[in-house]
């Protein structure tokens, strides 16, 4: 269970070694630049007094799961059943699977991790999952008693009845169709009603602060409407969880989450930048950069050897980093397709062959790239390279396995 | 060498399973389709006396790149050197890396497998590389002279100078520029100038016939000049090699290729069905689909368990496939995130809440999608889960891995 993990010869060997060292394209995290954001997120949750259970989503890493309870989050959010068990294997022990899971196959295994996780620990309650229909909670609670069978003991899961307060996806209307949920959760001795889910993902990527604030205030609106009507049966509405990194400053003030789902903090998508910055919120720095060489070159553009199979591009493309000539002329990636980027000047009007050529990286030349969205760009690698010191002149300190790529079911 | 490749027990238990036990979200191809496409690549190769090396980067997988040597192709092309490691640790003997290689790091992978294929076959030039730069061809000729060294002794690789037809990423001008690198590789003993690589494949999704007619004519026109000026030179142009599943009547009818690199029509994107159809072209069915399960209804839309995760979006979002009710109410795949899809009638005018309810998917229920793009959605799964006798009631005949997941260097 220490979730130690044996590093494969052809990358073993980067360790202690210089930045320059890494082969193209690679994935590397500047490991300074996490940890400064990772005290800015422990340093604002306790100063906020709200709990924080990063997503795994976004590092699908045991180690850095790990890593961050140590750092004060309460435990770790992942998408699917398959994530929940890597990170159990890994040594993590609070999880909750903030989704939605029907198929009769993967609640066995659920139910499997719930009985697993409450005897590693001692106490009851350390899976947690989400819920939006009668369906779904009769079929958990048949998985679970079909596992207090096979086991032989009881065990209670954490269940929360997912409202969907804007982001249009999962959840049930926020009104009287929860309650009928939480009416029908408690009728299973082995579910527990732990509170609301009310992620607004769609809201974190609205450019005006304003706009973020106006949807999370709805959102806020809707949980509380919500809760009112639950309380009002005499059920307590023990926890609210969601929120994430684009509107967590709003979420945390509207006073009605108690845990934020916060996952992106940790590497920051270039297409965070794009928003309108929010005062309150702490300032995080990218902190997962693709390496990259260039192959090919012309009078018009120079080519290099990361295309969208080596980053997701669902969240825009990546940007180009200048870490090593800050005055130098400012580059753009543009699609290249699935193993090419092609990288321009931004100022178009020096794109006129001979000038352009001279300013443009050569042959060989590395960049690094900051990815669009770093959530699907770390499932596309077997391994994230830590580097301390810095891009420029920073060494290998560690290499972070991506334990939950590839974990779909 | 045989290839052969150790199912993991979680997954060996399918063979021989109806198609009903596949977990999801999966990818599986419908094997009678992929084999037609196969008879039919086959058939239009040979009537047309041209020679096919099917493209590693759709499939990536050793088995089918045999498969598809077994079937009359002359080989495999690749994008990557790993790529072409995993080819030739799996058994295929005559690969082709149709792309810039710079790095010297790589190239001495290069040449250790040139030395490699050229001992287990017993005749030189079974890899081949393109170049499109000077400085490319020196590190080439030097990474092949240490190899030389190292192993004792002497071998050739076969080198293809890539020439820019229309495409805008790698490749010289296809003028005297081409005529400078060929003269330069031929100073190299190692280096066997084999022909031209002209590959325009921004033109396969042309959607209208006559614009890939013109942008091939083009392409080929391009070709015609620069093996005249380097056939004045007194130098053979060998081979052409180019060409995909998008464009390769035209390219065939223009005679200037001798060699197809299709890749596509082994699986047939969702994005291909856009284009105005070729009666020259050989009629590809879509072979891959990604199996996925509703796990949440409204009134409004349903959720399925695959998102941007599970399938790549670079050219749209995937179609769903009408296998089972061909009758029933056309449904439209909508972007619901990494995890999840958004399931929506096509005819907006349905989309009044409770009659869309009775007509959208239920919960648990399954569904089929032909992924936009095929060759990254397959880098972004370990398995392919090969199904005979339909999607509706084949049973599991076969596991294929995907070799060349990651192999990004």
């Amino acid at each position: 269970m220490s979730g130690n993990v044996s590093v494969p010869r052809e990358l073993a060997w980067l360790i202690n070694k210089p930045v320059q060292e890494i082969d193209t394209p690679a994935l590397v995290i500047d490991l300074d630049a996490m940890r400064r954001n990772v005290a800015r997120m422990a340093e604002f949750a306790k100063k906020h007094g709200i709990a924080w259970r990063p997503h795994a989503k976004t590092h699908k890493s045991a180690a850095l799961a790990r890593m961050l309870v140590k750092a004060g989050a309460v435990g770790a959010c992942v998408q699917k059943v398959a994530e929940a068990e890597i990170l159990a294997a890994g040594g993590v022990a609070d999880i909750y699977i903030s989704n939605q899971v029907v198929a009769l196959s993967k609640l066995a295994r659920v139910a499997s991790l719930a009985q697993m996780l409450s005897e590693r620990t001692g106490s009851p309650g350390r899976l947690a999952i989400a819920v939006d229909s009668t369906e779904g909670i009769i079929r958990l609670a048949q998985a679970m008693n079909d596992a207090r069978q096979i086991a032989g003991k009881a065990c209670v899961i954490d269940v929360y009845v997912e409202i969907d307060v804007g982001q249009g996806r999962c959840g049930v209307q926020p009104d009287a169709a929860a309650v009928t949920l939480v009416l029908e959760l408690r009728k299973h001795a082995a579910l527990r009603f732990a509170g609301l889910q009310a992620y607004h993902g769609a809201a974190q990527h609205l450019r005006s602060l304003s706009d973020r604030r106006e949807a999370i205030a709805q959102a806020a609106a809707a949980v509380n409407l919500t809760r009112q009507l639950i309380e009002a049966q005499g059920i307590a509405v023990e926890r609210v969880t969601g929120g994430g990194t684009g509107c967590m400053a709003q979420e945390t003030a509207s006073g009605v989450y108690s845990e934020l789902q916060v996952g992106s903090f940790l590497f920051m998508d270039a297409d965070y930048a794009k928003n309108e910055r929010d005062p309150a919120q702490p300032l995080f720095e990218p902190a997962l950069y693709l390496k990259t060489q260039i192959m090919s070159t012309s009078n018009l553009y120079s080519v290099c050897d990361a295309g969208h199979k080596s980053h997701a591009i669902d969240s825009g493309l990546p940007q180009v980093a200048s870490l090593d000539s800050p005055n130098s002329a400012e580059l753009v990636y543009a699609n290249g397709g699935d193993e090419h980027g092609i990288i321009r000047l931004a100022d178009a009007s020096l794109n006129d062959g001979e000038s352009a050529h001279s300013a443009l990286p050569g042959l060989g030349q590395t960049m690094w790239l900051i990815p669009g969205h770093c959530d699907p760009t770390v499932n596309l690698h077997d391994w994230m390279i830590g580097v301390s010191g810095g891009l420029r002149n920073g060494v290998v300190q560690r290499l972070y396995r991506v334990d939950g790529r590839g974990a779909y079911t």
